[in-house]
């Protein structure tokens, strides 16, 4: 296991530690637990906005607290969800009064504690929640008659769930309004994935899953769940077109639509292959008559040292689009 | 070799293609040649800020083009030097009237296409051209005899010196007191770097060096050469402590100094790692009395894939902290 970390039983905690001494204009953490990270410019009256998760994911989750996005995040261990007291924690900090909206990614003990910490905060502290659950990743769409609960995971394309919500929140308006803005944007966005190497938990100490040297694994989530087809590894270009081609088919995509778009590395990915990414995306929604309105190109959503990329689509409108492109500041996320 | 890529001889300018896709607003080129990478915000009046260096370094050289930093990069092949022709062309883009900077990395090749540009552009076409080496590597310091060749290379610490130099040109100074206050943020840098993996260069297809699975390399340049002592993997907090000792001893630091702090991801070293060492560089300065006026955390020049990073360091006054805070945006760095 080559990595640059002390006891893995100190991993998340040291890691937050160095986030504090980093960023103390932007983030701080309540209730006497570094896992309880909260924003250190709360506003009064505003909707507070809550994620939490797994570590192991930076900058997800709680690399998007701060001015304009999130207001709080539990942490919970690496691949694991934080408890309901510490989601509760959270929501006691940020509530200014305007309620609370929970938005976090599609996995059962995320979706089991928050609902707790909700039950916790309206009964104890009479806060009001709402809870909005992401689920991007056509990858892991099950069976899709309408009505049936969505199996699709969150990966990175709750980034753009948390831009949106941060945007209309910080316009002060009201957790309905919040909730029905954040869930448009997470019905419209849509990622695939692929992983070239697996990653390595710290406290476990060896590969989450075995892949050859020549393979790659189009699908895979990013906690190493299996995808969708493993095959040899092919040029840049047609992993791009074939997994551009499975987000467009599944919204669907039309042309005319307007989108933004998210070329994330998973972690041990160069910049430069995203980018050849990028060029290849560009010229493909070109052909299919699909105009960027922005990019983001980057790491959004990692899997420790993975080696592979994502791609998320988010179909616009203009509300969206305002809320997208408002101002905000974050330890990873800025824009003027 | 597990990349995504196409072919590897497209690698550069596949890659600055999808460059100026996803950042039309900040970046362009001219010469009809991708590789001459310049602003999109030309400011007449002021000093242009030009740099230049190989590829596979991302963000480094290229990412630094914008507002408030650097005007214009000529990019080279992947761990090449661009050409004198692509450095002269660059440079006729970005003078405003005031004179062009040079500010690049210690390297022959790029010393040898440096100089040739700055003449074509006297001879030429009149343009005062001044040139500033930068070689912030503590690892690569040779005999340190007063007024000796300056062996050491130019790594990570450059960031700081582009930030700097764009702050004063920014502020509309003369390209003196721009060198003057460059030069100065550059004698004040010191960086030293481990690397845990080797990186592979797309057109050569195999490892670059060779290290063992438990081995870490303390010193190593970004383009793999060899550092000042390979041994077995230690802790984070040992390998933190032995690093920052070499660069308070280097210049010297001293009790009271206030600093600037960049702590660089190589490519595949997940963020988390990065702030484990974040917080053992707070402790350990606070120690030895020296106040960290701000950090600067993630991946700032990277060698491809390579897993390890570096600590930067830069002893600042009241004009190297004005020209440091003042705001930029490129497409890898934005302060506000």
């Amino acid at each position: 296991m080559k990595k640059i970390i002390n006891k893995p039983e100190n991993y998340v905690n040291e890691m937050l530690k160095g986030l504090y001494v980093a960023h103390p204009d932007l983030i701080t953490y309540t209730n006497d637990d570094v896992r309880c990270l909260v924003t250190a410019n709360k506003k009064e009256g505003k909707v507070g906005l809550a994620t939490g998760g797994g570590s192991g994911h930076l900058p997800l989750f709680l690399g998007y607290v701060g001015k304009g996005m999130l207001d709080g995040c539990s942490v919970g261990d690496v691949f694991q969800s934080p408890s309901a007291e510490q989601m509760h924690a959270v929501t006691k900090y940020i509530d200014g009064g305007a309620g609370v909206l929970y938005i976090y990614g599609n996995y059962n003990g995320d979706i089991f504690n928050f609902d707790m910490a909700a039950e916790m905060a309206d009964f104890e502290d009479d806060i009001r929640v709402e809870s909005l659950v992401a689920g991007d990743d056509v990858a892991s769409a099950g069976p899709s008659a309408p009505g049936e609960k969505n199996t699709r995971r969150g990966v990175a394309g709750i980034v753009f769930v948390y831009k949106v919500a941060g945007g209309a929140a910080d316009a002060m308006l009201s957790l309905d309004e919040v909730k029905r803005i954040a869930t448009k944007a997470a019905a419209n966005v849509r990622t695939m994935g692929v992983a070239l190497t697996p990653c390595i938990v710290p406290r476990v100490g060896k590969m989450g899953f075995s892949i050859g040297d020549d393979e790659m694994e189009i699908g895979m989530g990013i906690h190493g769940e299996t995808g969708i087809r493993r095959g040899k590894l092919e040029t840049a270009d047609e992993i791009t077109v074939e997994m551009l081609d499975q987000i467009l088919a599944d919204l669907p995509f039309y042309s005319g639509d307007e989108v933004a778009v998210l070329v994330n590395g998973l972690g041990a990915t160069p910049l430069d292959e995203q980018y050849i990414v990028t060029r290849k995306i560009d010229e493909h929604l070109a052909g299919v008559g699909i105009k960027v309105h922005r990019y983001y190109i980057g790491e959004y959503a990692t899997s420790l040292e993975m080696a592979g990329f994502s791609i998320s689509l988010m179909k616009l409108d203009d509300e969206l689009k305002t809320y997208l492109d408002a101002p905000a500041q974050t330890p990873f996320f800025v824009q003027l």
